[in-house]
């Protein structure tokens, strides 16, 4: 065995049907992929690093219904968002402690697909992985994902784990 | 540990500048990387499959010296082919074979990208690993590479691993 682990960093978003603090399937499906067919029951091999990407909100949509009166009340605000993703990491983390596998998770904000590259180019991981929603064809032209920004710009081998079509929901934004 | 292993498909092929029996820069790469980071001592974890993809003489350039007299000439410059590929798929099974990880390997003819990805709906690997000449993103635009074509086709999760650059090359066509 050699001494140091293999280090996967796993890229994790919260529901967009559920919302905090529910993962989503990609997500989920990323993971448990990971552990059954990378890990299995070498734990000791590896090291899972998880990265959760908040997008800045820009709509406020989330805060209709807060009044804003004092600069505290942004702070506070922030503090709520990144509340809400430790919520998130705790799922994973808590999963790899009932495993027994090492594992670390932080909270980045900003756009995804540039984060996440970034932060790979700074932790230097052996694999990433990252879910995917499966998008048709059609929608991946017009969409285009991280998870293919990736694979082009992350400076690791790259592992895309599409979802199974019997977890897809109807509508692939629904994730 | 689960009774069954996690499948590996490898695509492997010749180098492109010594020819066979040696394997290219690439695939060699993609092997070793997945030894090392996948299945490190693990080795009952995992099985390795090894598709080699011979791509039909198009320009018989190879044969250029060659005089063909009779079907049986043909015949025998096919057979001589499929040797050279044998003697290839040899190193990675004598590989596997020294560090006791179960594999198989096989030959097709074809186009690479379209037959790995028919032999992946076949043979249902866990993981597709593709070896990557890790083109720059001018030459990626017009060449478009087999591992690229993979992660969007293939019908499995896909890790395509590049070469260090140190390993690459002047010409990255020499691989």
């Amino acid at each position: 065995m050699e001494a140091e682990p293999t280090r996967i960093l796993v890229g994790v978003n919260e529901s967009s049907l559920k919302g905090y603090p529910h993962p989503s399937i990609s997500s989920r499906t990323a993971f448990e992929w990971t552990l059954a067919k990378i890990i299995r029951s070498n734990t000791a091999d590896f090291m899972l690093l998880f990265l959760h990407v908040q997008i800045p909100d820009e709509d406020g949509f989330d805060d209709m219904d807060s009044i804003y009166a004092s600069p505290e009340d942004f702070q506070s605000m922030k503090q709520r968002d990144k509340i809400r993703g430790l919520h998130l990491l705790e799922y994973f983390v808590g999963r790899c402690h009932e495993l027994g596998i090492r594992c670390e998770a932080w909270i980045n904000k900003g756009d995804p697909k540039e984060v996440i590259c970034s932060e790979v180019k700074r932790v230097h991981p052996d694999i990433l992985v990252v879910g995917s929603r499966g998008l048709g064809p059609f929608q991946r032209v017009f969409v285009g994902t991280v998870s293919e920004f990736c694979v082009k710009h992350a400076d690791c081998p790259v592992i895309t784990i599409r979802r199974k079509a019997d977890e897809a929901p109807q509508d692939p934004v629904d994730d």
